[in-house]
């Protein structure tokens, strides 16, 4: 009997990368393309079915030898129809039938979920999560978004915007988001939330500082820069640091209160910061948890990178089963 | 072949309530007892028991007419082990073994959960939840508590804290709460609260105002009194409602953006303000919720009463089944 595998696939605006992976997690083959979001991203499904046939090809397996194909996308996913809109950074516009041009074309069963969801999933099945029942990952890069998974189950709500923490309103009287609303999380710690940030304690802050004398030179600074400064005890850049691991770890904090999850594992870029933030968002964490929580919930720090996506894709294959 | 039933028990400081259910969730019986809290509650569980059979003997019915008995109790539960610990309402210090004992006593199979889960279940299941998947239920009585349902399943978290609504942080620098830390949502919005709001507000409140003369000639006060007030368009009053809507919406609001159920239930004392309350809760809602979730999740009031708990106690027991 053929030994059972999954395909994982993590579909970004300038990669798609893939994996085949053993029903335990493990990854066996890893490989990536170029997506092409030419023609309103039409060649995207296309290309993603030849690959895997390509693959499956140069490794001599069959269509047989696969529970499933699981897929982490952009935009707006309709999980029973197994289609895909509004994924901007490939040019989808109108609705794509994903699962049934997928399946179509490798005779493999075939679903899908967000991007943001299925990097959830990865990290709590194979990374900082240990697999455990209730995790939140929270991921910090260009936007902040997130994923929740609860009693095992990934939770996706009315309209399939659970896990949306970007958009907890943090500071009421904050700076505008582009969702319409104010003070939203992703404002604030996100890679362009930071910079935001710094300019504004930079205009009322009189001391010596290095990442002053950067912005009001008109350098181009990132929130990279602005951890590194910190860490080299620049003063305005720890008074930043300090004011987003508040807003932070109030997020995280109410997370905890409401949630209670094992662990909250924090990713995506700005998480390049390593422990130098985990440790000042835990002592906000702890300021804003009642004790219970306080002792159960630990912040974390993401342990899988890149390979979350296609991993926590690749889980998704294995309800298929079910 | 027997018709399979349901039964439901409320444990409450004051009094038991039972209900017998068909699986439908239709009440078909109805009684209470009181509880009897003396000698360290050691007559609650046997009490329980004899009411049940006394019941059973009096409807002619068998311990085989029934699926189990659920029951919603305060305390810290051990779902697994079917214990209770910590209510010091009914002065159960020590870990009481209720499930053991019940089931010895009636011959019936048994489950519980806490108290607040239960009252949620019940309205997700026949009351404003319109049993939809993904409902919250948030209890505003002399403390705030709630209860989550995701994806059909009741949340618990690591160590059971899944839920606790009342100690979501809305105001960092905000009243002390009884958990240790500030602002939490209970210090706020809980009966005790509104009156504490009031308390402060009319400090620095200069105008005429008849809840201001309440507070200053020392009248006891109570959050329905306020609420009465606002009603009449007492200045002050209307302050302090307009306060705790902004408090209470932003906490629903960020549980919205968070989980994005179908449903925020606003139940307990409190919520007997009804649409005069929700309608200003919803203002708020909207301010601090990005538009797919202000679109798709929707505010209500609770509409079982009472009998929330009978009835999401007795859904415990369908699951017994599973």
């Amino acid at each position: 009997m053929a030994e059972e595998k999954i395909i994982g696939i993590d579909l970004g605006g300038t990669t798609v990368k893939f994996a085949i992976l053993t029903t335990q997690g493990e990854i066996q083959q890893k490989w990536s393309i170029q997506t092409n979001i030419l023609d309103e991203g039409s060649h995207i499904v296309p290309d993603i079915v030849e690959s895997i046939n390509h693959r499956l090809n140069l490794y001599n397996m069959q269509a047989e030898d696969f529970i499933g194909i699981g897929m982490g996308t952009p935009g707006s996913v309709d999980r029973k129809k197994g289609t895909v809109i509004g994924a901007y950074n490939l040019n989808w516009k109108t609705t794509q039938p994903v699962k049934e041009q997928i399946e179509k074309g490798t005779g493999i069963p075939f679903t899908l979920d967000n991007d943001a969801n299925v990097a959830a999933l990865g990290e709590r099945w194979k990374g900082a999560g240990d697999n455990e029942p209730d995790v939140v990952f929270i991921t910090l890069g260009t936007g902040v978004g997130g994923g929740i998974v609860m009693e095992g189950d990934l939770l996706h709500g009315a309209a399939g915007c659970a896990g949306e923490i970007g958009h907890i309103t943090v500071d009421p009287d904050g700076f505008e988001c582009t969702c319409g609303k104010k003070g939203c999380l992703e404002t604030i710690v996100s890679a362009t939330g930071i910079v935001r940030v710094a300019r504004k304690l930079s205009e009322e802050y009189a001391g010596a500082s290095e990442l002053k004398q950067l912005l009001d030179s008109g350098e181009e600074v990132t929130s990279k820069d602005v951890f590194e400064l910190a860490e080299e005890e620049d003063q305005l850049a720890m008074m930043v640091v300090d004011n987003i691991c508040y807003y932070l770890g109030l997020a995280c904090g109410n997370i905890g209160n409401l949630l209670n999850p094992s662990s909250l594992i924090l990713g995506g870029g700005v998480s390049a910061a390593g422990e130098f933030l985990r440790s000042k968002v835990v002592a906000y964490f702890k300021q804003f948890t009642f004790p219970q929580v306080t002792e159960s919930t630990r912040i974390k720090l993401a342990q899988l990178g890149n390979d979350a996506g296609i991993i926590g894709a690749a889980s998704l294959a294995l309800k298929l089963e079910e």
